[in-house]
């Protein structure tokens, strides 16, 4: 098979490739910009590209046998482009990180380890047993889950392991259960919002998600509560998230996801119109929640396995398209 | 009953405790240095003392039916000093808060979410996907505790629902099970020590726990091994740990109880009478990994369910000596 990795994100996926897919096959990996004729050409002679991004300005496919995100969101492929029957899959395999980057996140709210090693170290015992600094343990909160896929449920097993009550918010029903206390579909968002003391946003970005997360969701929050968007940045909307989070009208805010990126023009853009590292009660991180040296080699177990299906003529796995 | 809390550490469990204990007990909070003869009699007359420590500097106790420490170590307790028969018991209630304070830590090895806050704040997109700044994942690790008490098994259930190995080394034997995956006792102490990515002690001060990890049981870690101490500071021999992190021989140390603490003429002295404060592969805490209100809630709820058995003449709970 003729194999390209398509674009920046995609060539994180080569290393160590050709050995998880065995031998026979043509490994290639082309920039973004498909600029000379020479990627052109691979591009459009490919049997299998992994990527994240199919549009229209991108050289028209008509060889292809299947295209592959080497990531959970499809939400800038178009499948049109592609001929007729031709499978896209996706991946997974970053839930474990994710749920340990939202682990991470709660529980530096409670256990502030930063500033006690910076205060011991200058002999101030600060945070040794008086009742004013005392901490609250995360383990007697609730979380609430806005998204029950991989994600999700990758955190409510941890969740449940610190003694947390777990909501969750679903688009398909979520029977209660042991990771499960309470469950409400999307019909009951406000009253899910109203349910935790975090609330972790892992839903994908499609029109129907736009702006899910609104300014009367936000509303309903507890006035403690935080905020974790490891999903997609639209999903929450931009002017109200900043609005409760300027006005503390919330506890804060975990954002991952944002709502814009760095690009070929600007690589350190700010990640939203609006100034959300001015604040204090927002965390701020470049969409990093998932990026671990397991996820890349999961996905690529995943990529790999469907390139021995393909050629085997078996049904393939994670197909979304 | 007479009721009297003992010094700065037991007044910490005063607040609640009558509406937990019910009517009818008189409860009075008495400073460490017994200085006024009225703090002096309402000491000896106590029914009930609750305390961290008794010893020859104090006043001599006759009337006394219960020791109770809010805490679980009793290494500054001395019994022989209390009338014959007279019940020592201890509390736990601080496995939760110490295993949150140990899964942040390690966390936070792995997650640098701090950094990351401060990088993206300036727009500089640092940890966002590339193979240069991959993380590795918590979960693909060994975790090592030494001691398998209430606090060890606290840290054992959250490091398996993150996908960690579990070693346990032990007094007694401990059965491999859903928790432990290879267990030893303390004559294979080194090989235990080579087993794990991060070894946490929570053994108690005993004569036979006295400098129990030195430099070669050190020496058998992991090049690349943290160590953690939620225990008490002198079971790891300071001089070995210092040479050790100094040296680069082992991969970091967090560091919760210590050799040196605060005094009445001293607030603020340093952990240490070596420069832990100068190495840049140690975390540095007061003694704070146990200390939440969930904590003291529970102890209060030891303590005041042992005055009920005590005036019930009903068997005691925890009791140590």
């Amino acid at each position: 098979m003729r194999i390209v990795f398509h674009g920046q994100n995609a060539a994180n996926f080569i290393p160590g490739f050709r050995d998880l897919v065995g031998p026979g096959h043509e490994i290639a990996g082309l920039p973004d910009h498909l600029a000379a004729s020479t990627d052109v050409a691979a591009y459009q002679a490919a049997d299998v590209i992994v990527g994240i991004r199919l549009d229209k300005q991108l050289p028209p496919l008509t060889k292809i046998k299947l295209y592959h995100a080497p990531a959970a969101g499809i939400d800038a492929i178009d499948p049109s482009l592609l001929p007729a029957g031709t499978p896209v899959c996706n991946c997974f395999g970053h839930e474990h990180a994710i749920a340990e980057y939202v682990m991470t996140a709660l529980l530096l709210r409670h256990v502030p380890i930063p500033d006690a090693d910076r205060r011991l170290r200058q002999g101030d015992w600060h945070y040794w047993g008086k009742p004013a600094v005392l901490r609250t343990e995360l383990g007697s909160g609730t979380i609430g889950l806005l998204g029950f896929g991989h994600i999700g449920k990758a955190i409510a097993s941890r969740a449940k392991a610190f003694g947390m009550r777990v909501t969750v918010c679903n688009r398909t029903a979520v029977p209660p259960g042991p990771l499960v206390d309470q469950s409400f579909m999307f019909d009951r968002l406000r009253d899910f919002m109203a349910s935790a003391d975090a609330i972790v946003v892992s839903l994908p970005h499609v029109p129907e998600t736009t702006g899910f997360v609104g300014a009367a969701e936000i509303a309903a929050m507890r006035p403690t509560a935080l905020i974790l968007n490891v999903g997609r940045g639209p999903v929450i909307d931009e002017t109200a998230l900043y609005d409760a989070l300027a006005d503390k009208r919330i506890g804060g805010a975990i954002i991952d996801t944002w709502y814009q990126y760095p690009t070929a023009g600007n690589a350190t853009p700010q990640p939203s119109r609006l100034s959300f590292a001015e604040l204090d009660n927002v965390v701020m991180t470049p969409h990093m929640s998932g990026w671990t040296h397991e996820m890349i080699r999961r996905r690529q177990q995943t990529v790999a396995e469907n390139i021995r299906r393909l050629a085997a003529s078996l049904p393939l796995i994670n197909c979304v398209a």
